[in-house]
């Protein structure tokens, strides 16, 4: 650990930014365990769902009406939209699509939701340009790990100073992938990761707002304008994670940067990779479970409950303490909204985080008479959960490992249900398992412009294809 | 002051955000004194020179030639080129151009090169869009207030840690601009300024490079981007500043959030606006003006210099301590090529920042032998020059006041005399004049766009107008 005063080009850090962009330039996808791959397709195929879910909403619908007059010649598609763009203007709102629910993938090491930033540049890139299937999943495998790994040097003092740990360090992962594709030397892939330094951005205190989202979807295109600049020879600053005035030392109080290439390219935190069964915060998963599992077991009238109590990881409240809920979006973010789908509906899909589910006067009842402690005995996985009821009645519950977590982890059918579920709101039917049977296969098409492009929503005949 | 754990939202700061938000939103432009807008019509000048001065530099060729695909509909024009692009991308190469000489104002009050970004999105903009004279100046004068005055709040702390304030608070003056000229209401430039906060970015590990200049240019981009998703209802989180995760508590260890509305509409920091004499960083500046002084008075034979000693601010040995030059731009960050170019050459223009410059083998022996001391008893402002000749004769001169700061201002002569040294490189002489004037009387111009459309070059006779 160093203080960011303290720091200093010494012998060992002055190179983790260059050991970095050497690995990524040099690997080669045969030295990739298979099981590393195998797990690539998860995250993709997780990916692809939630950009198909998010594909209908404002938000999206808002930026493409606004930054669509600034496009670029359409040679590249947003996932599950119609429009075209230019692959900066499509990274930037594939990031927005994918990310709106809080359904994507996260890394609970580190709290970063890794696919995101990644993926959404590398689709983008790949609308446009053919990328043959090999190449897609390493470009995806060798971002996800710069992401991680830069950000596992410093987690946790910059998720607590307040950083949007997924955008700051996406914008490496973005950087470091599509750099891949383009070919770049270590040369330049120092001067990719010296842009996406300049560029690192996004702060928690816009969460439950469009800019959340917006945040990883800056990313994903600021990590590819990275690399297409540095493939020109656009110079930046060598030391860009490890200088004194670089990433580390700028955006987080203390940082191992041994953690970046520490087993790099044996140990991969794709293995680590968690998949959301419940579209928002991670931190409630535990609540929504628990309170599921109550609801299952007991089937308490919601009208008979008088009082939830939730004792909670300390993280929860300082994340997710939002009460008074005036958007949809912030509905992700409140512990109490969670207790209350959890236990008057057992679930915590895309419809439980909607305005409608906010304005219900069920959910709206039990949100106002829960309430949350902090209990630093309780992990970020767990919750213990007290229902009274008006009978006297108290039903309680603790949830040691939640749905979802890396011990209780989707498979790969609630992977597809998780798929379906979301595709199925842009897509027919026959589309959605088209594509899940692509995306299950993708480390082996010629190329995943293909399966991009097979996202796009068909025109019903005698409508424009653009007249969505 | 507050730390940024004890950040919270009480009753003062909690409405920082806003109370700036409705002053932009409201503010008109009979309010501005008038020795404001006279001022704001100098920096206007100076960046108009330094955009065209930076017109032709490789780190504007190398970022057109690379995002020109990307770019939409060619409705904006690039300061002093021939291309067409978007206004977005219009604005990000506007700030690359403006800003790669380092030659363009600063506020010594905080550091920050307060026109670069927010002129940079105006004329952006403008050059698309018509905009009458005084709505451009009303614009840009809140801007300037706006980024200085978060600037303000902010600084030492901020910029100490690492962050380019410039591109940091830039982004907020550009969304401040821009959203001033398309109407924006209160509630939407809260969102602007959210939409802001999550894109501020640029570190000073970067200083030397051409991700120095693109800092300020994605600063500008990214303000005039918030300004038009927020326009769209794009929302974004309403604590964009004071919020316990906003804009303050996590770039600074120590701010006053006080000093963003603390006289606003009454003082305004364009009246400390400096331009600078010397195309380089501002803390050697009085090094060249005093090593300059030394030549004219003594002219030292530069082969027979043995030493320079100098005693420096703290500031410049930890901004400017370069002595190995590798690339051009280092130079600007070297004070020992300042001591050099100014003993040699006795100045500090363009040219003596270039490759031919770096490699001069007279400059190169100066810079050698010139050392710097940290003296907490010199300001920014000064120095002291100790300079040994072969015959042990000793020249010394301690400078008080550097030429260019707020004691010894560049008159309106000499504002024009730096204009038309940069701008002869990119346009004929006459139109330089002929900018000059339409420039000192932009506010009372019918549509700005007139003027920066009067930087684009003429290709000669027989060639395309794209072919430069």
């Amino acid at each position: 650990m160093a203080s960011p005063t303290a720091a200093r080009a010494d012998a060992e850090s002055a190179s983790v930014t260059a050991a970095l962009a050497d690995y990524v330039s040099r690997s080669e996808l045969d030295a990739i365990p298979s099981d590393v791959v195998e797990e690539a397709k998860r995250a993709l195929l997780n990916y692809l769902g939630c950009a198909l879910g998010g594909s209908i909403e404002p938000a999206l619908d808002v930026a493409i009406a606004t930054l669509a007059p600034y496009s670029g010649r359409p040679s590249a598609c947003v996932l599950g939209r119609a429009e075209r763009f230019d692959p900066l203007s499509a990274a930037l709102l594939n990031g927005i699509g994918s990310h709106v629910h809080e359904y994507d993938d996260t890394l609970p090491k580190n709290y970063i939701h890794p696919s995101v930033p990644v993926a959404s540049a590398l689709f983008a890139y790949a609308s446009a340009n053919p990328v043959p299937g090999p190449d897609f999943v390493h470009a995806f495998i060798l971002g996800f790990e710069a992401e991680s790994r830069i950000g596992n040097a410093v987690y946790p003092a910059h998720y607590e100073a307040g950083w949007h740990i997924t955008s700051t360090t996406g914008v490496f992962g973005a950087a470091a992938a599509t750099g891949k594709l383009l070919g770049l030397s270590t040369r330049r892939m120092v001067w990719a990761f010296g842009l996406a330094a300049t560029q690192a951005a996004g702060i928690r205190e816009m969460f439950g707002s469009m800019a959340k989202s917006f945040q990883p979807g800056r990313a994903a295109q600021n990590g590819l304008t990275a690399a297409l600049l540095a493939r020109a020879d656009f110079t930046a600053g060598e030391h860009a994670l490890e200088g004194p005035r670089g990433f580390a030392a700028v955006t987080a109080s203390s940082y191992d940067l041994g953690r970046v290439t520490a087993g790099l390219g044996v140990d991969f935190d794709l293995r680590e990779n968690a998949y959301k069964p419940y579209a928002c915060g991670l931190v409630v998963h535990p609540t929504i479970d628990g309170c599921s599992q109550i609801r299952a077991r007991h089937r308490p009238d919601p009208a008979a409950v008088t009082a939830v109590r939730l004792k909670v990881a300390p993280l929860v409240l300082d994340l997710c303490n939002k009460r008074d809920l005036e958007r949809a979006l912030q509905s992700k973010y409140s512990i109490y909204h969670a207790a209350a789908i959890g236990l008057a509906r057992g679930k915590g899909g895309l419809n439980e985080f909607t305005e409608e589910a906010v304005r219900d006067p069920v959910l709206a009842r039990i949100r106002d008479l829960t309430t949350a402690e902090p209990d630093a005995s309780v992990t970020e996985d767990q919750v213990r959960i007290a229902v009274d009821l008006a009978n006297g009645e108290t039903l309680e519950l603790f949830v040691e490992e939640s749905l979802g977590n890396l011990k209780k982890p989707l498979s790969n059918a609630q992977l597809e249900e998780k798929f379906r579920d979301q595709a199925v709101l842009a897509l027919p039917s026959a589309t959605v398992e088209h594509l899940i049977e692509r995306s299950w296969a993708i480390e082996r098409l010629e190329d995943v412009g293909d399966l991009a492009r097979a996202t796009i929503p068909q025109a019903p005949a005698g409508e424009p294809a653009a007249g969505r």
